[in-house]
């Protein structure tokens, strides 16, 4: 299991499996998350409880339930794209892929931590944390899937979108240091970031353009 | 992660990958599905219960376990069709796409409520609502695939199949809201759509024949 | 969701999401079989228990976890040997497979229970029914599949291979009711089938390979 | 479903079929090492503990968890790499496959024990004892596909690479029979096994390729 220097071997592997295996483990993820909501549900109808109330009084739960699925989802699309042009991989690719998918099976972890805490600041960091890294190895993987590209591909690869996620929840990280009063509220942002994304894009991807060298 | 006006820019993918991940989302949550049943096993046999009492004190949870399978594995035939002739997803598409698999992932929860309060409207209405917006998705993800056909293929697509679920489901949930007391037992009608739809079918197909245009 | 009467008008699909989705829930599966021993690990080491004794309390619950582990693989490799050949799925085909994904989704249920329950008779025969019902449904399966072949693809198929261990498990099924006290011993017949393929398969080959019509 | 003999009866398979499987149990497998952090959350917050203390009371359930995963990863590239040029499966291979697919799925056992016992001998060697195993089949697995490739394809697989993990286990193995006190330390030479198959490798490939007949 020789990962090192290999790539100059010119040891390279098709994206197939690589990618068959990326999707295997972020659905089942992604529908891991229920199983803390189904274990709410009491085994016998226990008296004083009803179906409504299992959701009235597990708000934080669900919220994060939501949410997390929100955000696999998109980093799933987001891999997805990443990897639309790819032909090859490299081990170094698939190292980083593999701790892309640490993120992704740790984040069930974290989402069950916020129904039972919904208030505590640690936990708050450890969900933003885990994101954060999630889409900073995804913004990583982009750039190492872009250089494989010939020059006329890499071009079309718009792979900021990962990248401007990572700026963003870079900065919700930091709020959760200085303001963790704010709770999750901030994180609704990702869901603004195309804008952003359609100013900054084109400046960074020009940047990137430039030195297309490895 | 740029969604918005990437069709216009004709920004698309191939289907493979969202089919792949699509098929092993479903694939989960229909297996998710046994493990409140494996929860109802004691971890040793307590006295006053066998093998066969688990099974007979647990009616609800297994009805609801076998209707839930058998909708989330037609749901799964009706997907197969849906996306057979397709050739390249837009981004919308995947969007929807990701809201139904949500409401694939979200079954097991309201499945596994019946089992603990099979006599509650509430349960009632949120999975007759689930199963509602299940298929009102899948509806919609069927006319999107057919305006990304050309015009004899997208003739040959009998969407209508999604429709006509939909719109029956649509009444199962006006039904649970003026007569819970009926329960679970209109959702038969599931398994008795092919009559209508043999019937409306070929009325819908020819109303969506004629506007084929985007 | 129309199936019936589509075979006639010639709706097929291809085979490919149909053995997809299949591998997904077979090795979903076959992995949720583990839980159950999982779950036998307490959260902290209590006193006057140790790693060991973890495994020597449960042997019936290892031995069934390890049984079924080995029925679904074999079932697997059937069911890939079915497929082999096959280009195109009917509906009816779909749906026999869907029964067949049933019992398999179902078999985690009966192999917990023994665990709990490993004398109960009740339990026997539910766990050996539910062996049965699969291998019968993937010899329904093999015969649907062969009759779509060209004849000299169908008599390549050697599908008598599901059949043999539909017949044995037939056999086990009724020594379970008259003779309940030899417990699951003659389920390890199942692993002596292939003897008894190699005389009775060229037989039942000559004679399926006779009416090759509809 | 007979095995024995096939191989000389040319009743091959494609692999496709086999690595999607197999890449299927392997991403369960790997998704499901979290359920057991996910299950020291409680339900609801209990007073003295906070978000943080569930992280800092169960480290060795965390290190296990991060400890198998990384193992997994390993050996599910190992199992890419070995079958990256296979084109074609034998029923001899089908079956070592499955035995490794089983070390696999009971890895999240002994896993979840190192949580419970983490001082525990018989823990530590069930623990190791299931990796050698895993690789030992990877290793056989490797011969195997090495074996049905041209001569020229043959030599371009390093499949000394399983070769090598497995010696280091066996190693490990007789280590903890020995020195039980070192604990899990003795498994981080895994992340050093790159240097030592580039000593040996060459040596080992040497020889392989001199009898390549069989």
């Amino acid at each position: 299991m020789a990962e090192a220097g290999e790539d100059a071997r010119g040891d390279w592997l098709g994206p197939e499996r690589l990618l068959a295996f990326s999707d295997g483990v972020v659905a089942i993820a992604l529908t891991l998350l229920v199983l803390p909501l189904a274990e709410l549900v009491p085994e016998a109808g226990e008296p004083g409880t009803s179906g409504l109330s299992i959701l009235t009084d597990n708000l934080a739960a669900i919220g994060s339930f939501v949410l997390s699925f929100a955000v696999i989802a998109r980093f799933w699309a987001a891999h997805h794209r990443v990897f639309d042009r790819a032909r090859q991989v490299s081990h170094t690719l698939v190292a980083v892929n593999t701790a892309w998918l640490f993120t992704i099976v740790v984040l069930p972890f974290p989402t069950e931590m916020i129904g039972s805490f919904p208030e505590d600041p640690f936990t708050l960091r450890f969900y933003v944390g885990t994101l954060f890294a999630s889409s900073a190895l995804l913004s990583v993987t982009a750039v190492l899937v872009r250089r494989t590209l010939p020059r006329d591909d890499a071009q079309g690869l718009r792979n900021t979108a990962a990248g401007g996620t990572a700026v963003l929840l870079l900065l919700v990280l930091v709020v959760t240091l200085v303001a963790p009063g704010l709770g999750y509220w901030p994180l609704l942002l990702l869901f603004l970031t195309s804008p952003l994304e359609r100013v900054l894009g084109p400046l960074v991807e020009r940047r990137l353009a430039r030195p297309p060298s490895d």
